[in-house]
């Protein structure tokens, strides 16, 4: 293993162009670069070596320039950058330590300069996998756990339907719900996943719904109740079904829609009426509006854990080259569980 | 003036047939039936003569079947239904007496039987026009009030847009908007509106949607620092311009989508993303679901008016054979003001 103070070869995933419809292997190349193990004096800055990547749906708004963006597209010719866990080698800063494992934004490379440290935590030691601070404690699962509480606000008896269910956020959505008292239901793009979510997360119900012609039909069959929250990971023609299959006071906490970030031009939602008609609340947002809940949602969630209320899946790559392919699964529906890049083993 | 008990003719405005796009005065048919101007005994029910009628924008969804309706269609063959107000002829239910003037649900016709005075209150006697139940004081003011202060929630300096600016709920939000220190822009179909909704009902700013090419330009110069709150009335392209100028944490009160009413297949809105990226709540809403309000919304929209701190207009369409134009007229955008029918005179 590289030294602190050598000179080591960096493996790095750059984004060769702004990318245009779908996402493909070609928008990405790996280049071979040198970095010094070491640090200039007078910085905060934090030297890592990589061992996690996060590859997250969120990522492809950043790889095309946009209006008014939520978060910086990222810049062609530069490398990817991404939630991480990382080893910290060099340390500026006094928080950080050599030999500390973080998670926050880092590159998808070997070895990265985390600036001021910055968005780098410390991970505790609680013995749980340093990668589920990727997921189901890290940024995916602080969604799950804020948007459900905080957004959806659980009612038990409440009838939730989930899709994308069997991924990174889904999972532990669907268990929060169990949790809550509701009756679960969620929507996948494999038979694989469906037993999944019926076998092994707690699902009360689920159904794939790449073989249903009808999804309005296919959500009266498996919510007969019909729908009182609904968790929006995937937009266009899921939104439509449900929305023709609510309740009233019906809530959809918007969590993301996946469906369309590949579109050129993203599909029509022709009945938004039904939001009126139904006294509808659809309501958008992100993890970072819920940081202050950071807290309680790592203690939460690691006693969850502990306790096995809740189980996790996990879909690993290996190889930092395997990255660019590992994010395109996502948007063709290919990870099981939440996807995560290994670069190297933890030592 | 017909009396208690005599027979009467009774002019009344009759549903054709269910309505496949846009509404048209052959829609309706005017019959002259006749009406015993006595209540069977044994009865709660209450018989009255009608002086105003109210058309409403959704009126249309009740002239064509609906799955899952909000509110019951209309049967093709029998006569409209709307709010109206009225004067008591005769009563058998004991919270209502001859020369009562009432407002509730009536018949678009000169003499109505209102089964168990289901939906009727009374009119107090307050110094305001009586037809002012029908808008301000009506269906339409609680809509307004209850959106604007419990959906909404408005905040001091927040950058408000009202769509239909110049209609019934739309001059009434404005002025709401006003009293809570919003800026407030509205838009509105013609230079009539817009002259009216910046002259005399306090608006900041207005424009007139017609002459935009582009709706999310006109956005932007009539409100450079965006938008906070939406208050939704029309729908389709208004709702996808507003989209792209909304703030962090903007709010979409839906009342309303007249635009799409008549369409036989609605526009498509193709960047709901938007609504997870501003984190945005878009929350419809019905008057029903407010009436809780009623007696803090009369006294408080009352005062105001008394106070001349709120300003209101009307457009009135005098006699009942006029009602379906004027049902008509407010989704060609024709009406400036809450549009009201007169049947005759309150005597």
């Amino acid at each position: 293993m590289a030294m602190a103070g050598q000179e080591a070869t960096n493996r790095q995933i750059i984004l060769k162009h702004y990318v245009k419809g779908m996402v493909k292997e070609l928008d990405f190349e790996l280049r071979v670069s040198k970095v010094l193990l070491s640090l200039h004096p007078g910085t905060k800055d934090v030297l890592v070596k990589n061992i996690y990547l996060s590859p997250d749906p969120y990522m492809r708004s950043r790889m095309q320039p946009m209006e008014d963006p939520y978060i910086d597209p990222f810049s062609p010719g530069e490398v990817i950058t991404g939630y991480g866990v990382s080893k910290v080698l060099v340390s500026n800063h006094p928080e950080f330590k050599p030999n500390d494992y973080v998670v926050g934004f880092t590159g998808w490379e070997e070895y990265s300069v985390i600036k001021e440290a910055r968005t780098l935590r410390k991970i505790p030691q609680i013995g749980l996998p340093l990668s589920y601070f990727l997921g189901v404690l890290g940024m995916p699962g602080l969604t799950a756990y804020a948007g459900f509480h905080k957004v959806a606000l659980p009612k038990p008896g409440d009838q939730l339907m989930v899709s994308g269910a069997a991924g990174a956020v889904g999972q532990l959505v669907g268990q929060f719900g169990k949790l809550a008292g509701c009756y679960v239901v969620g929507a996948a793009g494999s038979k694989e996943k469906v037993k999944l979510l019926k076998e092994r997360i707690g699902y009360d119900d689920a159904f794939n719904y790449r073989e249903e012609t009808d999804l309005k039909a296919a959500l009266r069959r498996h919510l007969p109740k019909k729908i009182d929250i609904y968790w929006e990971n995937v937009g266009g023609k899921m939104l439509e079904a449900v929305l023709e299959n609510i309740n009233k006071f019906g809530r959809i906490p918007a969590c993301g829609m996946i469906s369309q970030y590949n579109l050129e031009k993203p599909e029509g939602v022709s009945n938004l009426f039904r939001i009126v008609a139904k006294s509808v609340r659809m309501q958008g947002f992100l993890v970072f509006d819920y940081e202050d809940l950071y807290e309680e949602f790592t203690e939460r969630v690691s006693g969850l854990l502990k306790d096995e209320k809740l189980v996790y899946f996990e879909d690993v790559s290996e190889g930092l080259e395997k990255a660019p392919r590992a994010l395109i699964d996502l948007f063709e529906g290919k990870n099981i569980g939440k996807k995560i890049v290994k670069i190297c083993d933890p030592d």
